[in-house]
């Protein structure tokens, strides 16, 4: 070992020892004849003194070392006259009396510390610099240790970590695969694993009982904010099992993540039915954190004369508590932000509860006072509060707007503290959506997700309603997991099929691999996968994934460090027998 | 919960109980009024006890189930009157009151116990039902077990697990990478990683100093028996490191390993040069379970006329003991092994020593008794021994089919026992290997591997005869691990180049991505990787990979059982603008 200690061990008891450390130069300042040193490695950073009068050819030394040099010194570990409470080796200094420069470096791009003065694009491109610091370091850090705790937790429940292929066959009914050559079978192609989904549940059919894996899965999409073509998957699945069994599973181990991690002891969390998501939220992963739960007034306000609302679909609004005093300004940037293309409202109505109990709206030349106050009394509204409303022809977009504007409310009145966590199960899930884009029904969640019983009949009359045995664990709005208790028996497994517009054929032809093998003995079995990704980011009280990724990928699935991806040699296209074939632009 | 207690944990302190459990009908027999049916799941099997007297249609019910139906039974354990002392749950049964069948199931193609009537290929087409067979799922589950102590091990010792990218560039210098067309930047590949050996070091440049993944490796080459296109390492980086700490830790990690997991106290692991392993095995990874040690003769039986000896280059031997009974026929099956095309000798020359200490050789015509008496010497051979000895004119070539010869006589003579273990470092491994194909030398570990410091100043007069700071863990002849320490120094590193042939031009195009890194300061750093599908098979005592992998593919690298790779859409191959252009045969 070229060290005796780190950098974030040495504390008084140690004072009076010769130790040798290494590491990198993080600062250095001259001051009269003494020269100090900040010395760092992933442990802390420790102060070397360098005196001149003791040893003016070794100070000389030091003086000329830059930023980020490695070095190797030996000394003696003193009592330091001014301590720094901020730092756990803040006591103690080491009187250096060797000094080995390991390694020189040229000056970084941009400062090593916690606040860098480096863009996001420098910070990628030397992303090796980048996870020098110890904001970015720690993240990483924290990821190691969820993932282990998760390892730790399913392992005592008797869950087998069973790895599955990467090199598999394209997925049907998912997102686009990314896709390899085979050298060996000339014009077929591996896929890369969208989730080990299929093969979870053969594993089930095996008899494994409990399986997860923490696992990298792979979307060729377009990518938004906080995708990454490559994920990580926390994925489980068990056997014998109804969906109450994986609820208090896996709420489990959520329980010890948030205590061995966080510290925090997560409550029994609530159950809310997707159709409540909705009604309340506009959102199949609502942000508890907050209440502000959409009230809807399609009975006080319809009737009146305001044709915006007597023509709507849905009027339902939010209130925000101690609001009345924004400002016109405010309640303008408010229209405008719910007027955003990407969200779409057409305009907004909002009305003050006053210091007397009245109701201002926006639209008093239609209203009574007296219906007003029966619009107050529907939110439990008291003087000072705000209340903003929006209608629409389609109720499910104008929840949808209404939820965005409650969010920016949240962020607003500050009600969305990263470090406070609400988790919530959402729960009862419609197996289908109509797809317009395809006009049919789709699997809202996928196709071997089980309907729950009692909503079977309604599979032949009115398959829309029906219900799936599918759950999403929410976390501050975040869908950390979710999954489903799956189909075992081949004849249901038929009918959803014949509802998803298959025919037996084509039915065969996409899934026929896993439905032959659950002629041979299906225990029944669900399961479900976290997003690790999202569920550290949420941890680390981030804005985005990146960060707890140690080399991520940009907005073009470009790693800027390594240059991936990049052109190859022909000898190797040659060798797999494909050719570039680029298209006009 | 479809069961209140699994099938491998009832014993007699439960008699009374009224359990419910599940899982598969292992088998049934009919014995007078009684049908016994024993139920299997991962956990164990118990019996299950159906009364015809007590209840004829339940029995009835039973006597209909087939071969691998899922079940669920409801009963009362009782003990049993015919103990079964072979199995875990043999004191009791269960005298069934209530039975459900869960799925049915076609009579699988291959019967699913210990010893199967399947075949290879039918087994893993129908690979679902082969993890069935507990043989082959309690291998899963010692993977699982290796796992995860790997992770707690290394954990414990500070060591961060960081995933690093699967989508990264193509590697110079390595073997055939995996190639992924990349939609988003059209003409562009990404690789599949080989080893995340950059990324690992560019993550010692960052500080990360002690670095570990269990990670999918990737290469694209021609399957022998034992290789997989894709694997799994246990990878590992430490960083202010010299190769005594590595070997330190990582004998460690294996002596932790064979502890929790074979309950097996390893010895402090005995270290041999490569010189050594080449003169003694002629091997880089020997086989230590046995003797059998090469001995050298071309000071004994050179200059006697022999002239297959007198122009050998080497002739070296090995001495089997007790063998001097083989047989004329077993020795002629000796030298047609020795003669097959991939070993390749001559021919064999053996030599018996008789009870009464004299030596009888298949040479006798060139030789006095008083020269094979002195070769017996140099045997240190005793009446019953058997001297085989091989020569060639490259010593080299010799040394490896001679090394055939002795792990053949070692699985003859039953010394090479899979469940005894012999564990080595192997070290002082060469820089460089010439390559006829290339006519250069090639790096035998990768280029970034550090020479040892007092063989440096060799690199400008003698280049071949350095020596690296690399290491193997060779265990029973496996090689199960192996790394080196890194070069940290930029003009080492440039050296190291040109001895491989690099222009400074053709280094920075190759490597100048880490290369560039390094200047930002890299502390000395070190490392190691194992294979853990061998690591695994070697502790299941197995052949062969194949079985401590899930899901593996054949040698066509074909997953039969997925039918992976398969042809793809041709609007997916226009979306990545590639077209398959298959070359004639």
């Amino acid at each position: 070992m070229y060290r005796t200690k780190t950098c974030g061990e040495l504390r008084l008891a140690n004072v009076g020892e010769v130790v040798t450390l290494a590491g990198w130069v993080q600062r250095s300042r001259k001051m009269g004849g003494m020269t100090f040193v900040d010395l760092r490695d992933r442990y802390g950073i420790t102060q070397l003194v360098f005196n001149e009068e003791r040893d003016a050819a070794l100070c000389e030394q030091a003086n000329r070392l830059g930023r980020e040099f490695v070095i190797q010194v030996t000394g003696k570990v003193e009592e330091r006259s001014s301590k720094n409470p901020k730092m756990d080796t803040g006591d103690v200094e080491i009187l250096v009396e060797k000094l080995n420069v390991l390694n020189g470096a040229l000056t970084p791009p941009f400062t090593i510390e916690d606040n860098t003065d480096g863009g996001d694009d420098l910070r990628m491109k030397y992303r090796y610099l980048d996870l020098r610091r110890t904001a970015v370091r720690k993240n990483l850090e924290l990821r190691h240790k969820m993932a282990f705790e998760v390892r730790r937790y399913l392992s005592e429940q008797g869950f087998l970590e069973v790895e599955t292929p990467v090199l598999v066959n394209s997925t049907p009914e998912g997102a686009r695969d990314f896709v390899v050559p085979s050298r060996m079978n000339p014009g077929q192609f591996y896929a890369l694993p969208q989730s080990p989904q299929t093969l979870k549940q053969l594993l089930m059919v095996s008899g494994f009982d409990r399986y997860f894996q923490i696992v990298k899965c792979f979307r060729d999409e377009d990518l938004r904010a906080d995708r990454q073509p490559e994920f990580t998957q926390i994925d489980c699945e068990m056997s014998f099992v109804e969906q109450e069994d994986i609820l208090e599973m896996f709420e489990g181990m959520s329980r010890h993540l948030f205590k061995v991690i966080k510290g925090i002891d997560l409550p029994k969390l609530p159950r809310m039915t997707w159709a409540d998501a909705m009604k309340y939220y506009g959102s199949d992963k609502p942000d508890t954190r907050f209440g502000m739960l959409f009230v809807e007034l399609m009975d006080v306000l319809k009737g009146y004369g305001f044709s915006v609302f007597d023509n709507a679909a849905y009027i339902g609004g939010i209130c925000a508590k101690g609001a009345a005093s924004y400002s016109r300004k405010q309640l303008d940037q408010l229209t405008e932000f719910v007027k955003k293309p990407q969200i779409g409202a057409k305009g907004l109505v909002y009305a003050r509860v006053e210091a007397d109990g009245t109701v201002k709206s926006s639209v008093d030349k239609f209203y009574s006072q007296e219906v007003l106050q029966k619009m107050k009394g529907a939110f439990a509204a008291e003087p000072g509060d705000l209340i903003l409303i929006l209608s629409g022809d389609d109720a499910m977009k104008t929840r949808k707007q209404l939820c965005e504007l409650r969010l920016e409310m949240g962020s607003q009145l500050g009600l969305r503290d990263k470090s406070k966590y609400s988790c919530l199960w959402v729960i009862d899930f419609p197996m289908y959506e109509w797809s317009d884009e395809e006009q049919r029904l789709m699997a809202m969640h996928h196709p071997f997700t089980s309907p729950k019983p009692e909503d079977i009949p309604l599979l032949d009359t009115d398959p829309a309603s029906v219900r799936a045995n599918a759950y999403d664990m929410v976390i501050n709005g975040v869908e950390v997991g979710g999954g489903s208790i799956r189909i075992h028996d081949a004849q249901l497994q038929q009918k959803i099929f014949e509802i998803l517009g298959f025919t037996p054929e084509q039915a065969q032809k996409k899934f026929g691999f896993l439905m032959n093998a659950f002629k041979y003995g299906a225990p029944p079995h669900g399961g479900l996968a976290y997003g690790l990704d999202r569920f550290v980011s949420l941890f680390a009280e981030l804005d985005s994934i990146r960060d707890c990724i140690a080399f991520p990928k940009n907005n073009q699935g470009r790693d800027v460090m390594l240059g991936a991806p990049g052109i190859i040699d022909d000898v190797q296209l040659d060798e797999l027998q494909i050719k570039v074939d680029l298209k006009e632009k």
